[in-house]
Protein backbone atom coordinates (compact mmCIF):
# COMPACT_ATOMS: atom_id res chain seq x y z
CA UNK A 1 0.00 0.00 0.00
CA UNK A 2 1.37 2.94 -1.60
CA UNK A 3 -0.08 6.38 1.02
CA UNK A 4 -1.01 9.20 -0.55
CA UNK A 5 -1.39 12.66 0.58
CA UNK A 6 -4.34 13.34 2.82
CA UNK A 7 -6.48 16.29 1.70
CA UNK A 8 -5.36 19.66 3.28
CA UNK A 9 -2.50 18.00 4.93
CA UNK A 10 1.00 17.06 4.19
CA UNK A 11 0.87 13.99 6.13
CA UNK A 12 0.13 10.80 4.21
CA UNK A 13 -2.71 7.82 4.93
CA UNK A 14 -3.39 5.39 2.71
CA UNK A 15 -5.74 5.89 -0.51
CA UNK A 16 -9.58 5.98 -0.10
CA UNK A 17 -11.12 3.75 -2.79
CA UNK A 18 -14.87 4.50 -1.07
CA UNK A 19 -16.95 6.64 1.32
CA UNK A 20 -19.19 4.41 2.33
CA UNK A 21 -22.20 7.17 4.09
CA UNK A 22 -25.08 5.94 6.69
CA UNK A 23 -28.43 7.77 6.65
CA UNK A 24 -31.06 7.92 9.20
CA UNK A 25 -28.99 6.94 11.95
CA UNK A 26 -30.11 9.71 14.67
CA UNK A 27 -33.74 9.82 15.76
CA UNK A 28 -33.41 13.62 16.08
CA UNK A 29 -32.59 13.76 11.83
CA UNK A 30 -35.19 11.32 11.14
CA UNK A 31 -37.57 13.47 12.88
CA UNK A 32 -36.28 16.64 11.15
CA UNK A 33 -36.60 14.96 7.73
CA UNK A 34 -39.78 13.60 8.38
CA UNK A 35 -37.96 10.36 7.61
CA UNK A 36 -39.03 7.09 8.99
CA UNK A 37 -36.64 4.96 11.38
CA UNK A 38 -34.83 1.94 9.07
CA UNK A 39 -34.63 -1.17 10.46
CA UNK A 40 -30.90 -1.65 8.51
CA UNK A 41 -28.19 0.32 8.03
CA UNK A 42 -28.94 3.26 5.18
CA UNK A 43 -26.02 2.78 2.75
CA UNK A 44 -24.69 5.55 0.05
CA UNK A 45 -21.89 6.23 -1.38
CA UNK A 46 -19.54 9.61 -1.80
CA UNK A 47 -16.72 9.64 -4.00
CA UNK A 48 -13.42 10.01 -3.03
CA UNK A 49 -12.59 12.88 -4.91
CA UNK A 50 -15.56 15.21 -3.13
CA UNK A 51 -12.67 15.03 -0.23
CA UNK A 52 -11.43 18.81 1.15
CA UNK A 53 -9.53 18.76 4.14
CA UNK A 54 -9.40 21.41 7.25
CA UNK A 55 -9.20 25.44 5.78
CA UNK A 56 -10.77 23.99 2.30
CA UNK A 57 -13.28 25.99 0.49
CA UNK A 58 -16.61 24.40 0.05
CA UNK A 59 -17.94 25.58 -3.61
CA UNK A 60 -21.40 25.74 -4.28
CA UNK A 61 -22.14 25.47 -8.12
CA UNK A 62 -24.58 27.62 -9.80
CA UNK A 63 -28.52 26.79 -9.54
CA UNK A 64 -28.29 23.97 -7.26
CA UNK A 65 -30.67 25.29 -4.62
CA UNK A 66 -30.63 24.50 -1.02
CA UNK A 67 -26.83 23.10 0.48
CA UNK A 68 -27.08 21.96 3.86
CA UNK A 69 -24.42 20.52 6.64
CA UNK A 70 -24.09 17.28 8.16
CA UNK A 71 -21.53 16.88 10.60
CA UNK A 72 -20.33 13.40 11.24
CA UNK A 73 -18.18 10.45 13.05
CA UNK A 74 -16.08 9.36 10.63
CA UNK A 75 -14.11 5.96 10.73
CA UNK A 76 -11.16 5.26 8.46
CA UNK A 77 -10.43 1.06 7.70
CA UNK A 78 -6.86 0.20 8.38
CA UNK A 79 -7.31 -3.34 7.76
CA UNK A 80 -9.93 -4.67 5.01
CA UNK A 81 -12.19 -7.64 5.81
CA UNK A 82 -15.56 -9.10 4.77
CA UNK A 83 -18.13 -10.14 6.97
CA UNK A 84 -16.82 -8.80 9.57
CA UNK A 85 -18.07 -10.21 13.08
CA UNK A 86 -19.70 -7.25 15.14
CA UNK A 87 -17.24 -8.13 18.10
CA UNK A 88 -14.21 -7.49 16.29
CA UNK A 89 -14.74 -4.71 14.08
CA UNK A 90 -13.38 -2.00 16.13
CA UNK A 91 -10.07 -3.94 15.39
CA UNK A 92 -10.49 -2.83 11.70
CA UNK A 93 -10.26 0.62 12.60
CA UNK A 94 -7.42 2.62 12.18
CA UNK A 95 -8.69 6.32 12.48
CA UNK A 96 -11.60 8.58 13.11
CA UNK A 97 -12.23 11.93 11.94
CA UNK A 98 -14.66 14.90 11.81
CA UNK A 99 -17.01 14.57 8.31
CA UNK A 100 -19.40 17.06 6.98
CA UNK A 101 -21.81 15.13 4.82
CA UNK A 102 -22.42 18.29 2.24
CA UNK A 103 -25.76 17.69 0.25
CA UNK A 104 -27.36 19.20 -2.07
CA UNK A 105 -30.69 19.32 -0.38
CA UNK A 106 -33.35 19.91 -2.83
CA UNK A 107 -31.24 18.00 -5.77
CA UNK A 108 -31.47 15.20 -3.40
CA UNK A 109 -35.39 15.88 -2.43
CA UNK A 110 -35.98 16.15 -6.02
CA UNK A 111 -34.00 12.61 -6.70
CA UNK A 112 -36.20 10.94 -3.85
CA UNK A 113 -39.61 12.34 -4.78
CA UNK A 114 -38.93 10.90 -8.21
CA UNK A 115 -37.14 7.17 -7.21
CA UNK A 116 -33.11 8.33 -8.44
CA UNK A 117 -30.15 8.09 -6.92
CA UNK A 118 -28.88 10.32 -5.02
CA UNK A 119 -25.50 10.50 -5.78
CA UNK A 120 -25.08 14.09 -7.41
CA UNK A 121 -26.72 15.36 -4.48
CA UNK A 122 -23.88 14.55 -2.39
CA UNK A 123 -20.71 13.42 -4.63
CA UNK A 124 -20.09 17.21 -6.02
CA UNK A 125 -16.23 18.21 -5.73
CA UNK A 126 -15.21 19.95 -2.18
CA UNK A 127 -19.24 18.05 -0.47
CA UNK A 128 -16.70 16.11 2.12
CA UNK A 129 -14.76 18.14 4.44
CA UNK A 130 -12.78 15.98 6.68
CA UNK A 131 -10.47 16.30 9.37
CA UNK A 132 -7.06 14.68 9.64
CA UNK A 133 -7.69 11.16 11.05
CA UNK A 134 -6.45 10.72 14.63
CA UNK A 135 -5.54 6.84 15.53
CA UNK A 136 -8.77 5.29 17.42
CA UNK A 137 -6.56 4.60 20.12
CA UNK A 138 -6.17 8.20 20.81
CA UNK A 139 -9.52 8.74 21.45
CA UNK A 140 -10.91 7.90 24.71
CA UNK A 141 -14.83 6.03 23.52
CA UNK A 142 -15.98 6.71 20.47
CA UNK A 143 -19.62 5.44 21.71
CA UNK A 144 -19.49 9.03 23.47
CA UNK A 145 -18.48 11.85 22.08
CA UNK A 146 -20.01 15.73 21.77
CA UNK A 147 -20.14 16.19 18.18
CA UNK A 148 -21.22 19.60 16.91
CA UNK A 149 -21.67 21.86 14.17
CA UNK A 150 -21.12 25.64 13.89
CA UNK A 151 -21.89 28.45 11.04
CA UNK A 152 -20.55 31.87 11.90
CA UNK A 153 -19.37 30.83 15.41
CA UNK A 154 -23.41 30.14 16.16
CA UNK A 155 -24.16 26.10 17.22
CA UNK A 156 -26.80 24.56 14.17
CA UNK A 157 -25.81 21.01 15.67
CA UNK A 158 -25.38 19.49 18.68
CA UNK A 159 -25.27 15.64 19.54
CA UNK A 160 -23.27 12.50 20.72
CA UNK A 161 -22.01 9.45 19.45
CA UNK A 162 -24.43 7.64 21.98
CA UNK A 163 -27.27 8.88 20.29
CA UNK A 164 -26.63 6.69 17.43
CA UNK A 165 -29.44 4.16 16.57
CA UNK A 166 -26.99 1.70 14.69
CA UNK A 167 -23.39 2.02 17.04
CA UNK A 168 -20.05 1.84 14.81
CA UNK A 169 -19.63 -2.50 15.32
CA UNK A 170 -22.94 -2.54 13.65
CA UNK A 171 -22.29 -0.32 10.74
CA UNK A 172 -19.04 -2.17 9.98
CA UNK A 173 -20.63 -5.74 9.98
CA UNK A 174 -23.70 -4.77 7.92
CA UNK A 175 -21.75 -2.71 5.26
CA UNK A 176 -19.00 -5.74 5.05
CA UNK A 177 -22.03 -8.56 4.71
CA UNK A 178 -22.30 -7.02 1.53
CA UNK A 179 -18.75 -4.74 0.60
CA UNK A 180 -15.65 -5.92 1.21
CA UNK A 181 -14.23 -3.00 3.18
CA UNK A 182 -10.61 -2.37 2.06
CA UNK A 183 -7.44 -0.02 4.22
CA UNK A 184 -7.95 3.41 3.61
CA UNK A 185 -12.14 3.14 3.08
CA UNK A 186 -13.83 5.76 5.32
CA UNK A 187 -17.24 5.30 6.88
CA UNK A 188 -19.27 8.08 7.82
CA UNK A 189 -21.56 7.36 10.50
CA UNK A 190 -24.55 9.71 10.07
CA UNK A 191 -25.37 13.15 11.33
CA UNK A 192 -27.21 14.18 14.64
CA UNK A 193 -30.32 16.71 13.96
CA UNK A 194 -29.81 20.23 13.14
CA UNK A 195 -28.83 20.27 9.64
CA UNK A 196 -29.42 23.55 7.91
CA UNK A 197 -28.45 25.18 5.53
CA UNK A 198 -24.71 26.88 3.97
CA UNK A 199 -24.51 29.88 1.60
CA UNK A 200 -21.46 31.57 0.41
CA UNK A 201 -19.67 33.70 2.41
CA UNK A 202 -20.66 31.37 5.59
CA UNK A 203 -17.72 29.47 7.51
CA UNK A 204 -18.22 26.29 8.88
CA UNK A 205 -16.89 24.62 11.70
CA UNK A 206 -17.47 20.82 12.36
CA UNK A 207 -16.29 19.24 15.75
CA UNK A 208 -15.89 16.40 17.66
CA UNK A 209 -14.92 16.08 21.27
CA UNK A 210 -11.53 14.40 21.31
CA UNK A 211 -11.13 13.76 17.41
CA UNK A 212 -10.42 17.68 16.06
CA UNK A 213 -12.35 19.73 13.75
CA UNK A 214 -12.92 20.79 9.90
CA UNK A 215 -13.26 24.27 9.53
CA UNK A 216 -14.25 25.19 5.81
CA UNK A 217 -15.40 28.62 4.38
CA UNK A 218 -18.06 28.65 1.75
CA UNK A 219 -18.13 30.33 -1.69
CA UNK A 220 -19.98 30.05 -5.12
CA UNK A 221 -18.52 28.65 -8.38
CA UNK B 1 0.62 6.73 -9.70
CA UNK B 2 1.25 3.02 -8.37
CA UNK B 3 -0.45 0.79 -10.63
CA UNK B 4 -2.51 -2.40 -9.27
CA UNK B 5 -3.78 -5.74 -10.80
CA UNK B 6 -6.46 -5.29 -12.55
CA UNK B 7 -9.43 -8.08 -11.56
CA UNK B 8 -8.68 -11.45 -12.74
CA UNK B 9 -5.41 -10.42 -14.53
CA UNK B 10 -1.68 -10.44 -13.46
CA UNK B 11 -1.47 -6.92 -15.87
CA UNK B 12 -1.83 -3.82 -14.59
CA UNK B 13 -3.59 -0.35 -14.47
CA UNK B 14 -4.21 2.68 -12.53
CA UNK B 15 -6.28 1.78 -9.20
CA UNK B 16 -9.77 2.94 -9.88
CA UNK B 17 -10.82 5.72 -7.37
CA UNK B 18 -14.85 5.46 -8.36
CA UNK B 19 -17.03 3.92 -10.75
CA UNK B 20 -19.50 5.90 -12.18
CA UNK B 21 -22.90 4.73 -13.86
CA UNK B 22 -24.72 6.11 -16.03
CA UNK B 23 -28.71 4.90 -15.77
CA UNK B 24 -31.10 5.17 -18.55
CA UNK B 25 -28.90 6.13 -21.59
CA UNK B 26 -30.83 3.44 -24.39
CA UNK B 27 -34.11 3.99 -25.28
CA UNK B 28 -35.02 0.15 -25.41
CA UNK B 29 -34.33 0.18 -22.19
CA UNK B 30 -35.92 3.00 -20.68
CA UNK B 31 -38.96 1.11 -22.30
CA UNK B 32 -38.44 -1.98 -20.90
CA UNK B 33 -38.19 0.11 -17.07
CA UNK B 34 -41.43 1.78 -18.38
CA UNK B 35 -39.27 4.82 -16.83
CA UNK B 36 -38.84 8.24 -18.55
CA UNK B 37 -36.50 9.47 -21.02
CA UNK B 38 -33.81 11.88 -18.89
CA UNK B 39 -32.97 15.09 -19.78
CA UNK B 40 -29.57 15.01 -18.06
CA UNK B 41 -27.01 11.99 -17.80
CA UNK B 42 -28.34 9.94 -14.45
CA UNK B 43 -25.17 9.56 -12.32
CA UNK B 44 -24.93 6.78 -9.91
CA UNK B 45 -21.63 5.27 -8.15
CA UNK B 46 -20.37 1.50 -7.78
CA UNK B 47 -17.64 0.81 -5.00
CA UNK B 48 -14.27 -0.30 -7.06
CA UNK B 49 -14.47 -3.32 -4.25
CA UNK B 50 -17.47 -4.63 -6.32
CA UNK B 51 -15.44 -5.44 -9.64
CA UNK B 52 -14.37 -9.24 -10.41
CA UNK B 53 -12.24 -10.12 -13.94
CA UNK B 54 -13.30 -12.47 -16.80
CA UNK B 55 -13.80 -16.00 -15.39
CA UNK B 56 -14.19 -14.69 -12.06
CA UNK B 57 -17.72 -15.68 -9.98
CA UNK B 58 -20.76 -13.78 -9.59
CA UNK B 59 -21.81 -14.19 -5.70
CA UNK B 60 -25.38 -13.76 -5.32
CA UNK B 61 -25.94 -13.32 -1.56
CA UNK B 62 -29.30 -15.36 -0.43
CA UNK B 63 -32.70 -13.87 0.19
CA UNK B 64 -32.35 -10.64 -2.06
CA UNK B 65 -34.76 -11.46 -4.32
CA UNK B 66 -33.71 -11.22 -7.93
CA UNK B 67 -30.43 -10.11 -9.42
CA UNK B 68 -30.02 -8.50 -12.99
CA UNK B 69 -26.96 -8.45 -15.80
CA UNK B 70 -26.96 -5.07 -17.58
CA UNK B 71 -23.82 -4.87 -20.19
CA UNK B 72 -22.22 -1.78 -20.99
CA UNK B 73 -19.36 0.04 -22.74
CA UNK B 74 -17.17 1.42 -20.13
CA UNK B 75 -14.24 4.35 -20.49
CA UNK B 76 -11.27 3.91 -18.24
CA UNK B 77 -9.84 7.75 -17.63
CA UNK B 78 -6.15 7.92 -17.72
CA UNK B 79 -5.96 12.11 -17.79
CA UNK B 80 -7.83 13.51 -14.99
CA UNK B 81 -9.87 17.01 -15.20
CA UNK B 82 -12.80 18.81 -14.11
CA UNK B 83 -14.77 20.81 -16.18
CA UNK B 84 -13.50 18.71 -19.35
CA UNK B 85 -15.02 19.82 -22.55
CA UNK B 86 -17.61 17.86 -25.55
CA UNK B 87 -14.77 18.56 -27.84
CA UNK B 88 -11.46 17.43 -26.06
CA UNK B 89 -13.52 14.39 -23.84
CA UNK B 90 -12.34 11.34 -25.87
CA UNK B 91 -8.39 12.47 -25.05
CA UNK B 92 -9.09 12.11 -21.09
CA UNK B 93 -10.05 7.91 -21.84
CA UNK B 94 -7.21 5.65 -22.44
CA UNK B 95 -8.69 2.18 -22.21
CA UNK B 96 -12.23 0.68 -22.91
CA UNK B 97 -13.63 -2.66 -21.72
CA UNK B 98 -16.87 -4.64 -21.21
CA UNK B 99 -18.72 -4.09 -18.06
CA UNK B 100 -21.79 -6.18 -16.84
CA UNK B 101 -23.70 -3.58 -14.14
CA UNK B 102 -25.60 -6.33 -12.24
CA UNK B 103 -28.01 -5.24 -9.63
CA UNK B 104 -29.83 -7.01 -7.47
CA UNK B 105 -33.69 -5.64 -9.11
CA UNK B 106 -35.87 -6.27 -6.47
CA UNK B 107 -33.82 -4.62 -3.92
CA UNK B 108 -33.42 -1.47 -6.23
CA UNK B 109 -37.33 -1.61 -6.70
CA UNK B 110 -38.11 -1.25 -3.34
CA UNK B 111 -35.32 1.35 -3.09
CA UNK B 112 -36.95 3.82 -5.99
CA UNK B 113 -39.95 3.27 -4.43
CA UNK B 114 -39.21 4.27 -0.64
CA UNK B 115 -36.82 7.43 -2.39
CA UNK B 116 -34.15 5.59 -0.82
CA UNK B 117 -30.46 5.29 -2.03
CA UNK B 118 -29.64 2.28 -4.87
CA UNK B 119 -26.51 1.83 -3.54
CA UNK B 120 -26.35 -1.52 -1.82
CA UNK B 121 -28.56 -2.93 -4.99
CA UNK B 122 -25.93 -2.55 -7.28
CA UNK B 123 -22.52 -2.16 -4.65
CA UNK B 124 -22.24 -6.07 -3.61
CA UNK B 125 -18.78 -7.70 -3.97
CA UNK B 126 -18.43 -9.26 -7.54
CA UNK B 127 -21.62 -7.43 -8.68
CA UNK B 128 -19.17 -5.73 -11.39
CA UNK B 129 -17.59 -7.82 -13.69
CA UNK B 130 -15.44 -5.75 -16.03
CA UNK B 131 -13.02 -7.46 -19.10
CA UNK B 132 -9.53 -6.31 -19.18
CA UNK B 133 -9.17 -2.18 -20.68
CA UNK B 134 -8.05 -2.66 -24.04
CA UNK B 135 -6.55 1.17 -25.34
CA UNK B 136 -8.75 3.47 -26.85
CA UNK B 137 -6.48 3.55 -30.15
CA UNK B 138 -7.00 -0.06 -30.52
CA UNK B 139 -11.02 -0.01 -30.80
CA UNK B 140 -12.48 1.32 -34.41
CA UNK B 141 -15.13 3.86 -33.25
CA UNK B 142 -16.40 3.54 -29.75
CA UNK B 143 -19.67 5.06 -31.16
CA UNK B 144 -20.75 2.27 -33.33
CA UNK B 145 -19.74 -1.57 -31.76
CA UNK B 146 -22.39 -4.26 -31.02
CA UNK B 147 -22.86 -4.69 -27.54
CA UNK B 148 -24.80 -8.01 -26.66
CA UNK B 149 -24.84 -10.19 -23.62
CA UNK B 150 -25.81 -14.07 -23.48
CA UNK B 151 -26.61 -16.51 -20.83
CA UNK B 152 -25.99 -20.28 -20.85
CA UNK B 153 -24.76 -19.13 -24.83
CA UNK B 154 -29.00 -17.59 -25.25
CA UNK B 155 -28.57 -14.04 -26.29
CA UNK B 156 -30.29 -12.07 -24.29
CA UNK B 157 -29.41 -8.23 -24.80
CA UNK B 158 -28.06 -6.79 -28.05
CA UNK B 159 -27.73 -3.46 -29.12
CA UNK B 160 -25.08 -0.86 -30.82
CA UNK B 161 -23.03 1.60 -28.49
CA UNK B 162 -24.28 4.11 -31.49
CA UNK B 163 -27.96 3.63 -29.49
CA UNK B 164 -26.80 5.89 -26.68
CA UNK B 165 -29.11 8.76 -25.45
CA UNK B 166 -26.20 10.60 -23.98
CA UNK B 167 -22.88 10.21 -25.97
CA UNK B 168 -19.35 9.15 -24.12
CA UNK B 169 -17.92 12.79 -25.07
CA UNK B 170 -21.12 13.95 -23.47
CA UNK B 171 -21.02 12.26 -20.37
CA UNK B 172 -17.83 12.91 -19.72
CA UNK B 173 -18.21 16.43 -19.72
CA UNK B 174 -21.63 16.23 -17.64
CA UNK B 175 -19.36 14.07 -15.14
CA UNK B 176 -16.74 16.60 -14.91
CA UNK B 177 -18.79 19.41 -14.34
CA UNK B 178 -19.79 18.50 -11.05
CA UNK B 179 -16.79 15.57 -10.17
CA UNK B 180 -13.33 15.92 -10.55
CA UNK B 181 -12.44 13.04 -12.88
CA UNK B 182 -9.01 10.57 -11.96
CA UNK B 183 -6.65 8.51 -13.51
CA UNK B 184 -8.06 4.95 -13.34
CA UNK B 185 -11.81 6.13 -12.77
CA UNK B 186 -14.38 4.33 -14.54
CA UNK B 187 -17.35 5.47 -16.79
CA UNK B 188 -20.20 2.75 -17.16
CA UNK B 189 -22.31 3.76 -20.17
CA UNK B 190 -25.83 2.45 -19.79
CA UNK B 191 -27.05 -0.67 -20.74
CA UNK B 192 -29.14 -1.69 -24.29
CA UNK B 193 -32.75 -3.39 -23.21
CA UNK B 194 -32.76 -7.05 -22.67
CA UNK B 195 -31.74 -7.02 -18.95
CA UNK B 196 -32.91 -10.00 -16.89
CA UNK B 197 -32.43 -12.30 -14.75
CA UNK B 198 -29.47 -14.52 -13.60
CA UNK B 199 -29.37 -17.59 -11.26
CA UNK B 200 -27.11 -19.83 -9.65
CA UNK B 201 -25.60 -21.94 -11.96
CA UNK B 202 -25.85 -19.71 -14.84
CA UNK B 203 -22.82 -18.34 -17.07
CA UNK B 204 -23.11 -15.17 -18.50
CA UNK B 205 -20.91 -13.43 -21.30
CA UNK B 206 -21.23 -10.11 -21.85
CA UNK B 207 -19.41 -9.56 -24.99
CA UNK B 208 -18.29 -5.77 -26.91
CA UNK B 209 -17.46 -5.79 -31.02
CA UNK B 210 -14.00 -5.19 -31.21
CA UNK B 211 -13.26 -4.43 -27.11
CA UNK B 212 -13.38 -7.97 -25.82
CA UNK B 213 -15.83 -9.48 -23.07
CA UNK B 214 -16.35 -11.18 -19.58
CA UNK B 215 -17.69 -14.65 -18.58
CA UNK B 216 -18.66 -15.26 -15.47
CA UNK B 217 -20.63 -18.18 -13.99
CA UNK B 218 -22.85 -17.12 -11.16
CA UNK B 219 -23.64 -19.43 -7.52
CA UNK B 220 -25.10 -18.40 -4.45
CA UNK B 221 -23.32 -17.36 -1.37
Amino acid sequence: MTYEAFPGEGRHVPPCRKIVCIGRNYRGHIAEMKANEPSEPVLFLKPPSSMIGDGETIVIPEGIGRVDHEVELALMIAKGGRRIEVSRSLEHVGWVAVFNDVTARDMQSEAKRSGMPWTLSKGIDTFSPISFPVPIGEVPDIHDLGIELSVNGARRQSGNTSEMIFAPEEIIAYISRWMTLEEGDIIATGTPEGVGPMVPGDTVEARIEGVGKTTNPVRSA
